[in-house]
């Protein structure tokens, strides 16, 4: 389990006050506390760890926003920003004495600008919201993690999520303009605009990323794209994850930036394939899936110059997508992934981290060792194309060694991905889950100048505390005795 | 004129004493104090304003590096990091009590990985170096300042350089993977590396585009793109700026990001062309140079689209250059803009200002406008697809009047680029030159948490100070009396 800092006792003595003080800042029903209430807020998508909050509260502007992050300022009370909570290393994860800040009814569109290629939305707008609210004009949000239904823009921006496409199109930063944040002393701060680059420094580069621990975002202005005319995946299975990653390899090399290019282990396929019955092929030992977008021709262009790269690496089967129907077959299997392995094992820890690229057959031979010497099953499913790794490590979460072990397992896996150049997390963030394996990649020196960046904002450590440093170390945050 | 900081008396009178000391760290010829030999180092790319420093130290190593911070720390000596000396908003301006650390002796190109798309080299490598290094096996460096020639790597990461190329390539920010720096107190760190994305806060982000003041760069590590079969250019040429303008939204609501989408406007067309010689149509109100890239198939494909975008607003001539010679000729005139200009006017100002690109036909109303008040003439030439403007203000330097109304010129352009929703630069950087709009663009409360950001990690203002931020307001630099 996680160690959480010590509650303030003045804080959880004042909770009927801070309730009320509350109350008159968002009023009618945009403050929760009874404890029944507070209980679909005591976790995020990283359920391992739960904790309910002091309270939540769910302003509907940046000004009630403002007002609440002065008062709990004034009043010394932690701070939780929230948006979907779909965070997997419990980034939304509360304290026992902290506001919960949701931001999910901040929920509307302010402004499509097409000849700008841009949208002005509010932190709640679900990322998908925004694809959706364009798509008729032709026009789309690029970045798309796979919880691209629930979650929410303004939680994008502080995990700065990938998603599959983003080797085409780059992570969250890489489809940012502006902000509108609040800090801890609730200033409205705005960021970057409508317009290439910034004056100053990047703060926008800063807090992108940030994990809710320096501002609390408000609204955001992101680029939106010019659809392409459509898009068709291959499928290409091999006999080894080294020949997959070699053709991995190949693929980069060439030049060609396919939108997608998705990898899945032996144990992944079969998971899928058992789930979802999409036609893996089940005697392979890696498999690829390639997306790539355009015109017609384009995608033929494309599809047969990757199709005569793969035929290189002595494929078991290539399987082209004639059409959009065949293309969503492909990716079907793909999709349903984590509950696929959901359904095979009881409970399954999802990792998230990066390895050059160059790096991947020996980091899959290294974590195949590692499950046998476990005793742990575990499938390998990443964003190839740009090194991303997500192994899935199944566990018995009623078996505590077993989940200790699946802990341990998954540390093994990340500090691997630092050792061979990598880095502890991909898309997901740091949260609580990576945050006391960050001595692997940081030195104290650069640790401490990280947490002086956290100061500058927020010299009393309120918001979103307990979250990406270790506590040990933190004078501002002592452990829970 | 600009104002400078006072210099500190103690450390004018301890010159000798921290030359000898810089010597012992550098030994050999990596300190120069004769004035004489200082003279080089007294401006850069913007040689309106000069001024000698104390010395110049020239190291070899990032443990060098190290050792002449830490020594400048200690004895509170203010340093002035310098690459190239190319920047254009006067970012390497010394002071009278400074030690300018030029990084150009480190020219090293450590190491080349085409597996994983990167080089590691040394922050005085030059930025076409780069490119130079690794053109014969198929790669290039994307990011292509007009200065690329001499401009190094350093500078480029602390100015986020653009080019003309960015439209499809992204700024430096986006081809960056890693940095190691140095602290002002000499202490060694390393961020990001061979991989995607970064665990804890983004300083990868945060140190590029900082100017210099938060930390030295010594090491860079870079993403390298396999090189295009090909690319050809084509050149447009347009009744209006309006019309032109209406082109360029085309061509981007098109869907096609060509990989350069340059504008010029007559004054422009007409100095390039009596330099040049490139064929341009001089009864052309406005031209583009739109380039694209990829295979012959590809190339002719999209110039095909893009000629018949430009039919839809009436041009004046089309020409879409059929080899690789009538595209340089294309770029002919544009290369040489600069020197163009300098030969009809004895001296100009360059100015750098960010746009929404829907804007562009309003604000080039304006500053023609603006331009007739002042009665000094101005070409204008851009990177119209990201909406970056370089406004070239004619003016004579032996007039000092003219210079004065030069300066307010070019404070009022990029004022109104603020207004319209843009920003103070584009990609030369805030310097000494823009940092009294930075108002302009922030509330006193941005500047603020920005100057606590410097104080992060820079509390005793050493490094590079006097830009970026007004000297007023600045408790830790007086304005020199």
């Amino acid at each position: 389990m996680i160690d959480l800092p010590a509650p303030k006792p003045d804080v959880l003595a004042r909770r009927g006050e801070i309730l009320a003080g509350l109350h008159a800042l968002v009023p009618g029903d945009g403050v929760i506390g009874e404890p029944a209430r507070l209980r679909p807020y005591e976790t995020d998508g990283l359920s391992a760890y739960r904790q309910p909050p002091l309270a939540v509260v769910l302003p509907r502007t940046t000004e009630q926003v403002a007002a609440v992050l002065a008062f709990c300022h004034r009043n010394g009370v932690r701070v939780v920003p929230r948006g979907a909570g779909t965070s997997l290393s419990g980034g939304a994860l509360p304290l026992e004495d902290s506001v919960v800040l949701g931001l999910m009814r901040m929920n509307r569109i302010l402004e499509v600008d097409y000849a700008n290629r841009l949208a002005v939305v509010e932190a709640g707008v679900t990322n998908l919201g925004i694809t959706n609210h364009v798509a008729a004009d032709g026009f789309f949000y690029a970045p798309d993690p796979s919880s691209q239904l629930a979650c929410m823009i303004g939680g994008n921006v502080n995990m700065n999520s990938g998603g599959a496409h983003c080797l085409k199109y780059g992570v969250t930063a890489n489809n940012l303009l502006g902000l509108k944040a609040v800090t801890i002393e609730g200033e409205i701060i705005e960021i970057g605009g409508r317009h290439l680059d910034a004056a100053g420094y990047d703060w926008l580069g800063l807090l992108t990323g940030s994990e809710g621990q320096l501002v609390v975002v408000t609204e955001v202005t992101v680029r939106i794209l010019h659809s392409p005319e459509g898009q068709r995946a291959m499928l290409a299975a091999f006999r080894s994850n080294e020949v997959a990653g070699e053709a991995v390899d190949a693929i980069i090399a060439s030049g060609i930036i396919p939108v997608a290019l998705e990898f899945m282990d032996r144990p992944a396929i079969h998971a899928c394939e058992a789930f979802a019955h999409a036609g893996y092929p089940l005697d392979a030992e890696a498999m690829l899936i390639i997306e790539v977008e355009g015109s017609t021709e384009e995608q033929d262009m494309l599809l047969g110059r990757l199709k005569a790269i793969c035929e290189r690496f002595d494929p078991i089967s290539l399987k082209v997508a004639e059409t959009a129907e065949q293309s969503l077959a492909i990716w079907k299997g793909r999709k349903g992934a984590f509950g696929a392995v959901g359904r095979i094992s009881p409970d399954y820890l999802c990792m998230d981290g990066t390895i050059p690229t160059g790096q991947l057959p020996f980091v899959l031979r290294r974590i195949g060792e590692m499950s046998a010497s476990y005793g742990l099953q575990v499938a390998n499913i990443f964003h190839a194309g740009d090194g991303n790794l997500h192994p899935l490590i199944m566990f018995d979460a009623n078996d505590s060694k077993s989940f200790h072990d699946a802990e341990q397992f998954g540390a093994d896996i990340l500090t691997l991905c630092v050792e061979v150049g990598g880095c502890l997390t991909g898309e997901h963030g740091v949260g609580v889950e990576k945050r006391d394996l960050m001595p692997v990649q940081f030195t104290p020196f650069e640790l401490d100048q990280m947490r002086a960046l956290k100061a500058a904002f927020d010299p009393g450590w309120l918001l979103n505390p307990a979250k990406v440093f270790p506590l040990e170390g933190n004078p501002a945050l002592r452990p829970a005795a």
